[in-house]
């Protein structure tokens, strides 16, 4: 059985309270449980791990090197300018999901840039929590 | 049961043929093959198309409206530039996924803007054949 | 009597279906029709073609130099990008008049540039299927 | 029977003299002649004001809310910058047409940006006095 | 006691009037009433002055050295270019505190930029009428 | 009474020690004195906050929807790059007032910009240490 | 014996009719002849194609990978915009010789740029027809 | 004898006042005094005319046409913004020297662009009150 | 006896680990082992600290006040975007030297930027594990 | 018989020793024999010349003037920034072709612009020493 | 009496002779003489130097530390790129007076920036052979 | 015993008069002796050449290639703008250190780009003197 991180940045905490408009009205708790529900199907063990600290971010990826076989992961504002957070993703040698749930070159200007998607896997975008699903679904698929 | 357009734009055609390295060798007939298999199991049907031009891609995105559910598309180099085929999702009321088998991201810089992908759903990008599944199954998730 | 041609670019056949909120219900039939009306009051005969295809608008704007006195022209999409447009209306000496149904500047950026105004002999841009009927007096006015 | 402001700005007072070969040798006096009566064929009367001032421009279009239905405006060199005017168009609440006699995207680069043109109901470029002409026209059809 | 200037530049004389969905429904006359009060209690003076004429409210604020202490300055458009007036205010030694009454950075990005900013004292914007009464306090403080 | 959240970010705890020639010589600490007993006269109670760190900082915006009627917020150089404490404003629907002490406009160019802006309420900068004050006061008239 | 094909773009077919100023009077057809003729003497057999649009560009360069040994190709505008042109060069084994028969770069600034220099072999502009007999010759040397 | 225009833009009335340290302590019309003095022995007589206001200058550049021979003109900030200036200054057929007291290009940014250089005759920056010497010296040459 | 601090920021706990081609295979811990050895022959105590967190990193910096009398420093990605960081530098009076271990300039164009130099006493980039050594050396020069 | 000059800018001295990877392993001298051989075959004689030094290149280009017909110029470096020998070109009214060995379109950001081609007959560009011998054929052609 | 070096950049040994139409006729030789005759009025005395090598005028400009009053100097095309002359000019301490004799704004795009502006007394351009009157003449005002 | 080549460009035989403020006092001849001083101590000997010419470091830098083990080369102004140097180093296949005395990044904006960096080994910027010192220990590292 593989296992892999499912990793979630800033204000993703606030899911399903902040902007509900845009990002609908589930909670990180009740997603993280349906993408546990969906990755046993696929054989697939799931940690969860969401942080504020773009440091903390960065010291979690470079867990995966030794602790898991991938990772999905949704950087949230942090996409658009963390190169701290680029580097640690091409400091390991493990497979990245780069996810987000709403379609964000329908919004803001800023946040039309990635500054992860290079060095990413691939970029899933625009479909709510099933963005999350789509990403592990992608991820078993290379792992 | 639910019918969806699997559209492909220019070179396409050359699949399995041009730059193998960065497209694999798989020829667009198998992938799409394959698509179609994999579709039924979600209970969907799907309608393939190529064209190398825009003004047919445009057409074809019109019958949207009348005749799919949706339409998985891969709009090769059109994706950069052509506001016409924006303009041709916009006028359907029907959802379009953007899909690209290359993580865009990691090649040329003219590869980092998409100019329909405001328009569209949401965007998979990274995944060789297997974004145009991830793309099914998204949509099939919508319709 | 003087003969003109009235030519529409990409998705201008979703007239009355695409965006109504932006473009009106009319058909391009039914604008055809008031066109010609109108243009009979000014004695002068019309003309209609609308083509996706960059590349036939293209060839139907080389005809200009040997069938018509003038033409009134709403690119679409292709006002933006569409250099080949350009220097089509440039290798024939016929005056065209670019109109536009919105005002392109009060939608989105991309839509501010025109690469085909500096060859144009005017724009009539903001006031829906009446800017055609101006595009047609102003034409009159030249012709 | 509507009533209408045609407002001139910058240097249109200095109308066939200043650059004959732009602008063509009426005077500004003349051409407001041939407007009135054109505008009288529409059921229209016209009232004149030019000045080279930005600040009496502002002003004498917050006049259009009590005293006219709407106005043609040919904004000189101010088109170019004048954010000024711009919210004075902004803050009444009655449709502006934005002219110009000459094609301002066939002539130097800083000409083709317009600050108004996406507070104003639409834009007529081109046509020598023709352009004042046609906003009278498209204004009747609007007020 | 103290005597500042309340100085209004080009379209707030429509206040109450443009529109009030950004700017509120209070006239400038009124508003001008409120802030007398408010600074009386600070034991300041106001005079009041507004003109859509950029050169008149360059003219003004030279005055501002000989005839008072300081200046609440709201330039409405001129802010985002007019460097004449920027020019003025450093050709005097006194205080000016630059408002605004709507959050000029949530609105359209050309007043996102003030010419002004660099030679004022300091900005307040986006607190409506209040803002004018902050300008007086910050004022209070320095002269 | 109502109560407020006084937020300071990096290098904020370094006041009335770092560059004294721009942030003038009083600590944190006695200004946060200050602060709060002007908040008292407006029958205000504040809570005083200082982090370094933006997840820290995002993590206290987020307790702004449960425990604050509003903040009062210096971020420091986090404000021209921070598009995570941006999404964490945007995500509380409380009244946030974003403040400088020096008038940001004045010093060098990246710091003429700032992500937040848009999603504040509003604007105090240049004004030392008063600029705190007149962000409470401001806040008082809103909550 | 060797095989080439010549290929031309967007409005080429207008050769000796558009702007024979910066072109010359020479048709397509003649000049064709005389390149068969050149090209003969070089011991190669040309053959010709010529379109307005994209997408048949496109297939036609698809062609190269089995029919030629090498392309001369004059594309027209499209040199400065066509990304699917340029991933079509890009899909083929064969080398490819940008040719113009203007000096571009003594023209527009938009003509400046070339999105397929890259993916050709080499660049040939500014010696009238004479830069077709000098791709063909550059072509000899190479295939 | 010939007579030209001395003309003087926005804060210029403020000379010998505003920063002194960039622009002396002779106030303007001790400067025209010495002017006219210098004219004189160039066999020239010289008006002079100072406005704050953009509209102003506008229609005293006009008046070169009729009354004048030249003119020195030192257009203060509107030398960086002001396109009706321009305007003003081509549509009359008289030459006029641009000229500057401080060497604009050693100050702000800003000032390093000019809107009117291209319709002037020449430019002269640098020299304080000599500019204005130099300036009428160039013109001594021209008319 | 002199105390530094050498001071490493983001993902350089990965060094040996990450990028070996870009880094080289010496850990941060041999790294620093042979930094304190050659320190010790210049006469120089050093402390070591890492961390991802850019909060850390700047509370780090802060205590260069008190408690040494220089530092070493690669700030890693944070080197490109970090305004906080170099407030922090600036907000303390003790030299810091910039270093990197690869050529920066030769590698992305986003590492070309440093937002850090203009306050730090030198910057040394492109000598491996060397870098820190004649940071050392330069700063024994210093203080 | 015509004289022509062929002309070798900065380090082209190196061909055969720089870079053979991307120049080839023939030196200059043995390439300039190739060229005079050929040459011949055209009836036209070749003078040489090759220098590091921009101002020796500048004068050399006035010799142009006097001593020959025609120049096939390969600029190196200076192709992309010197001005000085753009002027020089457009100085003497003889025809000079742009050459350069390598396809300069295919390498570093920089080498896309010549600030030289507006003011040479033509260029050519991608086909080792081969493109000097086309350049001679070119310039046949013309003098 | 004074001295001053009257220096020319690349190119102008070419006067009289290089686009004539921009230029005039006079070459160099008599324009020096005109110069000289001009200056001994002022009780100046000129050397005159031009060169091609921007190195060579770097050395030249060293030498007004001990052998000159100051310096009337145009660079030509090193104006717009040349730092090294910049720098020279920097390091004496004399001044240095920038002319040119056509309008560079009327110009070019490329000629509208000058990187020695900043560094030199002031600059004069646009009056033909005169500019360099009117700069001895600056000159004579401040030596 | 190894040879190195300290290398300087344009205006650094000022050195000791030039900006003292900036560069020390210390002249050319003076700082060269101290570098071999120091050289000797790392066994390298040292021969130095300053240039004011572009052309003549090109060829200079050629000579590595036969006579030198590596370079340290402080390029003054050709830093920011010579490519013809920058392919010098290149063709030549020894370790050129890039140095500067002053910190590049605290002065102009012209001074932060490096077009010479990507070729050079490694970067010291900022030490004075010292500067050439850390690179010759550099490169004693490498070679």
């Amino acid at each position: 059985m593989k296992k892999i991180l499912v990793l979630n940045g800033p204000n993703l905490n606030m899911l399903g309270i902040r902007e509900p408009g845009v990002y609908g009205s589930d909670t990180l708790a009740s997603i993280n449980a349906e993408i546990a529900d969906y990755a046993k199907t696929q054989n697939i063990e799931c940690d969860f791990y969401q942080s504020n600290c773009e440091g903390e971010l960065v010291s979690k990826i470079h867990s995966l090197m030794t602790d898991y076989d991938g990772c999905v992961f949704n950087a949230g504002a942090y996409t658009h300018y963390s190169y701290a957070i680029r580097d640690a993703i091409s400091s390991v040698n493990k497979p990245v999901i780069e996810i987000h749930m709403s379609n964000v070159h329908a919004r803001e200007e800023f946040r039309h840039t990635s500054v992860i998607s290079a060095v990413c896997k691939g970029t899933i975008a625009g479909f709510g929590k099933k963005s999350y699903m789509l990403g592990v679904e992608a991820l078993s698929d290379i792992i």
